[in-house]
């Protein structure tokens, strides 16, 4: 099965394919959908609309694993991203109904053990997992893969991430 | 010149279509994009691409004004609410590069003339602008009609509303 992992975000969107085969685990791509600060919104949200819309038909994933949003800080930072991750949702869910979401704390717990490890401890357990010699970056590809291992370790619970 | 005005929502999204010529504002159409909380996230997202395309395609407007979303209260509303402005911000950039934006109180300020005035005199200055019988319901219709005549009045204002 070919699983898709996305770390919405508006300036740097992380994502990662893997291909799992039994316990195996084999990572495809990971990288970032960017748009820049000199676009305006509406272009960037597109920008984002059309590089999801490749990824999606390049890659063909069987199921896509997004990682929650939580904000505490900025609003209109929020707001915006939140913008980009409703683009992002809804292209996806054009091309496939099987749309699942993990908080971070949840990614954090499947991959670490632990619900509150860094991001340098999710780096190296991700690294160990696909048998890579470097760490995956950026962070954000980083994070869309974790969340994409998780998805594929979720098992019989799965049904209970499917995004709502 | 033709003005969509919109007022985003995830569950009601208002709309407005006017026709203007010289000082002279004529209603087309208002109304409300309507989902609801049975249906999943990612579906209502979809529908909402949907149905602001068919009222694009139908309504043809050169120039299209939001308004624009603050937030006080709750954090996981506001992102979905965020999410759908998204998507409709987008739908809308892929149709045209004519965006604008205007908050609340410019609107208040616009149409009443106090930026601090309430829906009821909102509602009926619209009515009045409109030589209409009635006042526009949904509320959300309302101010996006309000949000469209606003737009209509902004004269050599406007491009200091243009979206970023």
């Amino acid at each position: 099965m070919r699983i898709l992992g996305i770390d919405p975000g508006l300036a740097t969107l992380g994502y990662g394919v893997i291909d799992t085969a039994g316990s195996r685990v084999t990572l495809i791509k990971a990288g970032a959908v960017i748009t820049t600060p000199d676009m305006i919104t509406p272009d960037r949200l597109i920008s984002i609309r059309q590089q999801i819309q490749q990824i999606l038909n390049f890659y063909r994933p069987d199921q896509i694993a997004f990682e929650e949003l939580f904000f505490a800080k900025n609003i209109t930072t929020g707001m915006n991203v939140s913008a980009a991750r409703g683009v992002t949702v809804c292209t996806c869910a054009e091309y496939t109904k099987e749309l699942y979401e993990y908080t971070p704390m949840q990614i954090k717990q499947a991959i670490v053990g632990y619900g509150k490890a860094d991001k340098h401890q999710i780096q190296q357990m991700v690294k160990m997992t696909l048998g890579m010699q470097d760490i995956i970056r950026p962070d954000d590809a980083a994070d869309a893969v974790a969340c994409a291992i998780t998805h594929a370790n979720s098992g019989l619970l799965r049904e209970q991430f499917r995004m709502k």
